[in-house]
């Protein structure tokens, strides 16, 4: 089988669903294994350890940067979320990304344009029930771009926790011919977790953010020690960070692969957060049993 | 490029989606077209007219007989909707189609399912108010089918107008690499539209049923001689069908490919009746200007 040239110093962009599909589907018909990140740009190393699982795993890497506006509420932060295309292709080049799909918003959603996805429970708690049009958005352009670009491989972080499920249960009920991986989450030096939102915060508000992770790892040293009732957790949890100036939005610890919220921990459990921290909106998560 | 012997006496009966999907991308990769026919089985010479028309312009011809569920609101027909796979399997081999996709229920939907699809205006009024879950049900199976199946062409009958517009918003709306082939509705020698449902009628209510097309045909025939009000036209319809027993549930004319209600017929038009007939409820259509 001969293969194509397909590593340059750059990726290639297209901007056409049509074409990067063609692209795909020559790939698929040599034998190659495509892999595809999704994000919104504004590339972190979160991204980017994303585009290294795919690099390792597959033949072709394909990454789409598109803010979808579907996924933000109006009253959101959809127009002044961060964009630069420029640099996320030079960040994707140094990783050995091979496609840039950037489609427009009138490629994604011309005019007419009405489906929507409900992937039913695991979409209604947590950050559905702050962000109610959120995950509909999200499944659906997902699909859209799974759709655009068939890889054989789609890669997600951990750090989205909910996010990973209505994907998973979006992909398995719609028998969408895909894998679907899931990585760590990144973070920084201090333990924040990697976000485009944290380019929102303030010198003081990026100290502050910290207590998340910090108030997980307490979590996990308490269930350590034998804390197992997660009322208990929680309230650690609260009073760890009421000093920091945080507005918690929820706290709960879930089974972990399904957003129901046990009692004790004797099993896999993930601790989830969402708080406001100033004018940033910030989630994490971590396994703490 | 050898081709793979296709045709046998009788098609191939396909139950796993795994295999039927592995046997699709078989034929793509030799580079031949698959067609692709989802039915409801208890098939009629309807049906059997787009396998015609899918014979005539594909390589590979797949039906998928699947009497699925979630189309059926709890008091419908469900249960007693009629099944004979191996009559249809029979009258498939007749017309030359290669394989029958015939998944169980588990297949479809096994347990923790519950995503839908919802796609917006064009399923809200006519079948979509008469029957509320119905089109959310169409669109799921349909896309579970065509992930399943995802052949180059889908073929759908003009009889469920509608739901052809309901397909072709979410197949483009969720950029679905296929074509749409809409075929004109096949009718009896008296002008009944075939529809599955038609074997439910006693004597007496199969005789009365013919009033439904006559009503379309006399809407036509007005139009011809240069009515173009519809609000006269749909109670001239209303006036045909007072004598016969028939209770209608909506009568509409509407600008051809949308599901929006015109005043005056001054462009492609197209009138929709559903109706009970005794116990059962039936639809029809032409385009009438």
């Amino acid at each position: 089988m001969q293969r194509m040239s397909r590593r340059a110093d750059f990726p290639t962009i297209v901007q056409s669903g049509t074409e990067i599909r063609q692209q795909v589907r020559l790939f698929q018909q040599r034998g190659d294994r495509v892999g595809m990140v999704p994000t919104m740009g504004s590339l972190h190393d979160g991204h980017l350890s994303l585009v290294d699982a795919a690099r390792a795993e597959c033949d072709v890497v394909m990454t789409s940067v598109f803010v979808n506006p579907t996924q933000f509420a109006p009253h959101e932060d959809y127009q002044r979320y961060p964009r630069d295309l420029e640099r996320d292709v030079e960040l994707l080049a140094e990783r050995g990304c091979d496609y840039v799909f950037a489609p427009s918003v009138d490629e994604m959603y011309p005019s007419g344009y009405e489906t929507s996805i409900d992937v039913g429970s695991v979409a209604k708690p947590f950050e559905g029930e702050q962000r109610p049009t959120h995950f509909a958005g999200v499944a659906t352009v997902v699909l859209k771009l799974l759709n655009l670009v068939p890889a054989d491989a789609v890669y997600f972080g951990q750090k989205d926790y909910q996010q990973t499920l209505v994907v998973e249960r979006m992909i398995a009920d719609l028998n969408v011919p895909i894998d679907v991986v899931v990585c760590p989450t990144v973070r920084e030096a201090d333990g924040l977790a990697m976000s485009s939102r944290n380019a929102y915060l303030s010198d003081a508000d990026r100290h502050r953010a910290t207590a998340l992770y910090a108030s997980l790892q307490q979590t996990k040293q308490l269930v350590t020690q034998g804390e197992r009732r997660t009322a208990e957790l929680r309230r650690a949890m609260r009073q760890h960070l009421s000093q920091t100036g945080i507005e918690i939005d929820y706290i709960a610890m879930v089974a972990a692969g399904t957003v129901d919220e046990v009692d004790t921990v004797d099993g896999p459990t993930v601790a989830l957060i969402a708080a406001q921290v100033g004018q940033t909106r910030l989630i994490d998560n971590i396994q703490i049993g």
